[in-house]
């Protein structure tokens, strides 16, 4: 835990209770002010448009940074050492879960394809990208020390966005389209660089041949489909407990405590068998939402939907104070003995690789999918993909934590390692600023307030409205639409033309008309759901349609 | 953090995720699938009236040890180093503060002078007769090498009842009376043994005189009031910030956040000034649900009732199965190198002057007491007195972590110290195991159920209302009625003087009454609190009346 690792050069201000480290006290002291501070300023700065909690926390950490320096006499800007284990065991994932437990299901799953996309496809090549060009750039600037390895760990690195801070920039209501896009490319991101980083790590570099590249491709996919079944296991596991035992009989308190402990032991077992633990706990979060919540009493509904958010919303203001904090390490920025200009030079070329890794799938992917996909609705205009591109620019702490487990993981850590450290840290700051407080503004310019909602969404409702009329006409189910195909029965050859063209171009919604089908079968009455729990009058399940449950 | 330190002995199963230490990745899956375990089975015993909670974990913890203890070949039994920080830093102070948020303020208040008699002398009492005992006793048994200090200490340590299983046994409902003063008086206890044993290491035991005890009550005295004052004024701060900046126009997640630091807050600063933490924290919470909580919206008031009892559910159940694994310590066990005999010797002797020591104070404080309180409502039953001194026998985790503080700091523990560590260990078990599961049954035995609710509620009730009838004749307020003292006016001899009697008999009403004029006049309108607040439609304040806001 980071809070044991306080620096011991920190004057220590008076002897503390017995029981407690002193610095210790005065770390947590300082730091769960400054997070007061910062919901205090964020909520005053809500309305204005140029800000939001993350730039506050990251420049209040900055701030306490200077103010610990200058007390401290430059010894040091730290009084907590960034750590890896307190980052992805304790913040993490109460943000990926929340993610997972508050997203739009419809519209999440309606893009799926192109979250994939996105976050696969997408990361892959930003990666390829930023190793190549950072292995010449780099050299260029006179930084030769470094290894292909770390060139390699330096793509995956400034590949991982920061779905965080998206969140708090793009608005789930105005622009659900764009939201559930890069919000969710920004998870799939996650979990694709965190395994192409330890997939560097574990590569043999001097044996590399196109084995390796399938095997990448391989493991990749079995992480992905094995991650997500493990996370779906746990939600129904978790649903199908709550409603078989009913725990809300006696205490609501065990319903929420059985669904934070389970979400985080699906996390915690995802990485103990070595699977990707964020993709685990946003799907658990995801099955969740849409079965368990409605096993559980209403007061333990309402208590989850905001319960979990405020862990989440603490969890998030946190590692940006953490990061503005660590991003004064005075020890670091002297033991790179980099110039200036070399700091500047390395990091500016960072920076604009992080822009050119992003465009470089952003655009060619989205025209892509514009030329596959036929109808005019599901089309990513240009100002969209603008948007994209420029929402998924910021780094944050996924991209410290794995630049630190990389650049400072051995004793003797050399300089240009610390130097490499020092810049990815500019990088994060530098983009959580610009981007982080230009893109609201920009959205409202690019993206007129009234046309937000119109893509997409209507032509999908009408499409999935026709295609139940369709079934709705030609029996009730699935098979008898088939068994009246095979029969032959051309009585009215135009229309069932038009329905099996709308069959294949939806393929989306029709997939998600069988799901539908299946889970009122098969799924519900045994895992639970709306619907399927006694109704309680005054229960929030009026209003959780517009929000937690709106999809299936 | 204890889960870094796990024990670098246990087979390590397989290579973990790059980010981890396998270890921790182990126990804690293990650690949370044993806590969902215990809510199940503390579920499906829910009905079982001879175990609780506390109890299931407990045991499930000396299972999993014992488990651990096989497969690790009795190398160790733990995977998880009993942390003092983690104790007091993560678990402690969300039970405490979850307390003072959901007590009954009007029962606590009510018994306010029997909670302080039972919980301040009571502690000393207790102390003093354990150590004394313990001094001549645990001599005789052949333990020799123990300094007066040891002694001191192990009266401080033997002290501390554990009030988290006392909120598990007894009722708040069923049992109003005994439940606040056992409760209430378990939280001041807490406070006092810390008090009595940081005064125990700082004291020089050479030089002890008059004045050293007299020095005492004063830092106890002090500290008692400063840690109280400094609680009500977070929580008077958190109600202003929050009925101020009215946070809940923007984000639910604000308003319950500020309140979540702000109460941690509370607690880390009173320990870094040397003050108590844990009054600090149960009077911020009697505050807090006071006055912030009617400031905040409706969502947020029942995400904080429910959300703060299952963080506080989660930490006790936790605490429990922590201390259960702990038990089975194979390594204290052998470094204590004591024969069985010596240990069941020492052990017995610790347990009876446990029952001894509570005995001590419970029966002739309460007599004193009864002599004192003239009317026959307000008396303690000797069935009542029973229960009291019955429901404070279990002794937890506070004396553990005491015990561990006092005896394994050092590096070269010697075995007497790892003596008393085991034999700590198995106080706290037995009774826990003992008390807990006999206690409710106990109680139902001895006082029947009809009976519980007479006590001193109704007498007092009765007394509130003829005194709010004597105000309202006498004019609004206390000084109208002193006024018409001074004047002689002697229309109503008879009625005067019963008045003036019901006055002098009923101090606690009088100042109930003059509090909730002062209540209502200055500080509502400046912190909120009931009726100060816009009223929302659907808002549980009617509901809460019964609850968390029935008293002023």
């Amino acid at each position: 835990m980071a809070f044991h690792e306080t620096i011991q050069q920190l004057p220590s201000l008076q002897k503390s209770s017995n029981f407690f480290n002193p610095n210790t006290v005065i770390a947590i002291c300082v730091f769960f002010t400054l997070l007061c501070l910062c919901i205090i300023i964020g909520h005053l700065l809500e309305e204005n448009r140029w800000a939001n909690e993350s730039i506050t926390a990251l420049l209040l950490g900055l701030c306490a940074g200077v103010v610990v320096l200058l007390i401290s006499k430059s010894i040091s800007a730290k009084i907590l050492v960034f750590n890896e284990d307190l980052f992805f065991l304790y913040l993490l994932p109460p943000i990926i879960f929340n993610a997972g437990f508050q997203v739009k299901k419809k519209q999440f799953f309606k893009n799926f394809t192109t979250i994939l996309m996105f976050g696969v496809f997408g990361t892959v090549i930003s990666f390829c990208l930023i190793s190549l060009c950072a292995f010449y750039l780099i050299k260029k600037i006179g930084v030769t020390h470094l290894y292909t390895k770390d060139y390699l760990a330096i793509g995956a690195i400034l590949s991982a966005t920061d779905s965080v801070c998206t969140l708090q920039v793009l608005s789930q209501d105005e622009t659900p389209f764009l939201y559930s896009v890069v919000f969710g490319e920004g998870v799939v991101n996650d979990a694709t660089s965190i395994v192409l980083f330890n997939a560097v790590q574990s590569i043999d570099i001097h044996n590399v041949d196109g084995l390796t590249s399938l095997k990448l491709v391989g493991t990749f996919l079995y992480l992905f489909i094995t991650s997500t079944l493990l996370g779906v296991a746990a939600g129904l596991l978790s649903a199908f407990i709550i409603k078989t035992l009913y725990f809300g009989r006696h205490s609501t308190d065990r319903e929420v405590a059985i669904m934070i402990i389970m979400a985080y032991l699906s996390y915690m077992f995802a990485e103990l068998i070595n699977l990707s633990g964020i993709l685990t706990i946003f799907f658990c979060g995801i099955v969740m939402s849409h079965y368990t919540w409605h096993n559980i009493t209403e007061s333990s509904r309402r208590t989850t939907k905001h319960g979990f958010a405020t862990l989440s919303f603490i969890a998030e203001t946190f590692i940006f104070l953490y990061v503005g904090m660590d991003a004064l390490d005075i020890d670091k920025w002297k033991h790179s003995q980099a110039s200036a200009g070399t700091s500047i030079a390395v990091s500016s070329t960072l920076f604009g690789l992080v822009l050119l890794g992003r465009a470089a799938f952003v655009f060619p992917l989205a025209n892509i999918k514009n030329l596959v996909g036929k109808r005019d609705g599901t089309k990513i205009k240009f100002r969209q993909q603008f948007i994209i591109w420029w929402a998924g620019l910021m780094r944050g702490a996924i991209t410290v934590a794995l630049s630190y487990h990389q650049f400072s993981g051995t004793d003797n850590t050399s300089s240009e390692d610390a130097l490499m450290i020092t810049s990815t840290l500019t990088v994060v700051v530098l983009s959580t600023l610009v981007f982080g407080s230009i893109t609201k503004p920009l959205i409202e310019a690019v993206i007129p307030r009234q046309a937000k909602s119109l893509n997409s969404d209507v032509t999908d409702n009408q499409s999935l409205e026709d295609l139940r009329l369709l079934f709705l006409e030609n029996g009730d189910s699935i098979d008898d639409q088939d068994d009246n195909n095979n029969n032959g029965n051309n009585s009215q050859p135009p229309r069932r033309a038009s329905s099996l063209r709308l069959l294949i171009s939806n393929p989306t919604t029709t997939v998600h008309y069988l799901w539908r089908k299946f889970d009122d079968k098969f799924m519900r009455p045994v895992f639970g759901g709306r619907g399927f729990v006694p109704y309680v009058p005054g229960s929030p399940t009026g209003e959780a349609d517009a929000d937690t449950d709106e999809a299936s």
